[in-house]
């Protein structure tokens, strides 16, 4: 599963600029302006250093060759980017504005939609230069650009799944009693590093704190009888995989096995029912319908999933508002949960994507709760 | 140096966003919209577990309490900021619009200053909810919000640039000829780990590569002959020391001596002008006439420096076009560099801090040019 895969090619990279100007159309828009983030690093390749003050700016407009506007000084870098031939770069130099330098490329009274991280410094340097340009989020107007994978990523996505699962199984050979959250979570971190992994998060939640959705690890030191969520994922050859799984440390109770259990069945219930045609919406009320037939209802607090790709977490969100109709190639992390305050919290997560039958797991680790020492 | 500083305090929070809502005033603003990034976490203490489409704000406004808006999951997480209670903490849940929240908070009709990188999502969602409130950058409207470092500060500050001098150290014994820029990067950033900094940024550019400002560590091998330029630094108790160093492997030619000593005059001129009452465009000219009088005036391509703090990079700028004034209690990274394309390049830069005299360097590894094998 270690190998490497191929590139992505200059050809790869037209397409998706080609593809997500012909979307822009449909949307009514007049075109694309990506900042540095996900969505120029999918549709050009393209990662400057850092993301500054410094205006690095994509527009994407139909009909019209791909125009990348960089400080003069990051030009070099920009255009040993691997779409970079897809495109025409120019460049701003310091002391000039970049805001009037990218008005040459946009059209003064256009509907453009706009990268959700793109920087309010520039967003607001943009509105002053053209004033009567209008702009919207792009997951707004496009919630969907990178959200269809080809098979080139998905297979991404499933080596970045097969490495999480592989740091996960390792990590449950350690010993938790008497060991603090956060030493866990550096073990797992350790482990998820050493399976080819980078930019990787994890989180122990342990004891009452796994009760709380949002925790992130601490000094609390593992004890028996803890229910232990572990949330952890990282990436790999540009894809993320973000999963989690629940241990628990010693004899779990009767009703430690029986909200495990529900989530297991829960979560299992909304991966099987994942398939082309299906809403977003309804695979989100499949897991919970089960989480409030078992009287979990009320502690199911957070989504099912999200989209996973080039980013952790991304649209379409698995949530009671998103009706986003599945198509093959969308990949998800799929899960359930249940948060009881102050006592303890369940949440089982893999990565899925959709095919052309049905859901296929990104990630194949024991579901069943381990019971560790 | 290694010292863990005691932790700032709610009052020195408090402090803050009192400092901040006045100075909002003298900038003839309603008030201030921060979201999560360095801003938020100096005048708070929070820093969420990410930056997310889930907005969280903090809104300051002078006469009235700071009020920190965040999603409903996020509040212990926000109430347990060591800031949090000098502010009013409040909350909107999955399925409410955040923008209409956040509504409550502000003037209809005022004038905002708004944290540079909030999203575009962000200032967009506002901007709908509230069609006659103004938004300015905030680096715009304060620049110097953080500028100005307390003792507390500019300690964390000492120690992290000791820290980065001690790794440099320690890399020097390393071997470098036959090896790639990447290894040495990693090289150099597994001893500023060790050294106790996180958040780690190396860069190694090698021969032709060090001729490019903006090159980042690759494949090329080193080889006896080469300028090697290593910029690099990191965190330490939330404070960040950034310098640049230039070696060269084996013996230089006398031109590469000359274009060293000449760029360390020029910053060793820079540090020598640091004192209240001069602004950042002397500290810059005084660099540049340096290096123009010796001929290199045109291949200075890099401003001398900005400002360093929470943030590796940040105002005030030592350029041409910035005309602050310096107070005590600024701290910066003031370098010099000449590149000359196609064929090398130096770079040396080091952490200053401006006192009530002078300019007191915050690094003090070895200037002169290191020979290394």
């Amino acid at each position: 599963m270690n190998d490497t895969p191929a590139p992505f090619t200059e050809q790869d990279y037209a397409a998706r600029m080609t593809r997500a100007a012909r979307d822009t159309t449909e949307a009514g828009l007049a075109g694309l302006l990506i900042t540095p983030g996900p969505d120029l690093t999918w549709l050009c390749g393209y990662r400057p250093t850092a993301t500054t003050e410094r205006l690095t700016l994509l527009v994407l407009s139909p009909g019209s060759e791909p125009r990348l506007l960089v400080p003069s000084l990051e030009r070099p870098d920009a255009e040993a980017a691997p779409g970079a031939n897809a495109l025409r770069v120019s460049d701003w130099r310091d002391g000039q504005d970049p805001y009037a330098a990218a008005t040459g490329l946009l059209l003064p009274n256009g509907r453009y939609g706009v990268s959700d991280t793109t920087w309010a410094l520039h967003l607001l340097g943009l509105q002053e230069a053209l004033p009567l340009t209008a702009y919207r989020p792009l997951t707004v107007v496009l919630p969907l650009l990178r959200a269809v994978k080809d098979a080139h990523e998905v297979a991404r996505l499933t080596a970045a799944g097969a490495a999480a699962d592989a740091a996960y199984e390792e990590i449950l050979a350690a010993r938790f009693t008497g060991r603090g959250e956060s030493d866990v979570a550096a073990d797992l971190a350790h482990a998820l590093h050493e399976q080819g992994l980078s930019e990787v998060f994890t989180t122990v939640a342990s004891g009452r704190n796994s009760a709380n959705p949002h925790h992130r690890s601490g000094d609390r030191t593992l004890k028996k009888g803890d229910m232990v969520i572990l949330a952890f994922g990282g990436r790999m050859d540009g894809y993320y995989s973000h999963t989690a799984r629940t241990l628990h440390v010693g004899e779990p109770t009767e009703e430690q096995r029986t909200v495990h259990d529900t989530v297991r069945t829960a979560q299992q219930a909304a991966v099987e029912a994942t398939a082309p045609g299906m809403t977003c919406q309804e695979i989100d009320r499949r897991a919970r319908r089960l989480l409030r037939d078992a009287g979990y209802g009320e502690y199911a607090t957070e989504p099912t999933g999200h989209g996973v790709g080039i980013t952790p977490h991304e649209p379409p969100h698995l949530t009671e508002t998103d009706e986003t109709v599945l198509v093959p190639g969308m990949c998800f992390s799929i899960g359930a949960g249940v948060y009881l305050p102050g006592r303890f919290g369940v949440r089982i997560a893999d990565g899925v994507t959709c095919t052309e039958d049905d859901g296929r797991w990104l990630n194949s680790a024991e579901h069943g709760m381990t019971i560790v020492e």
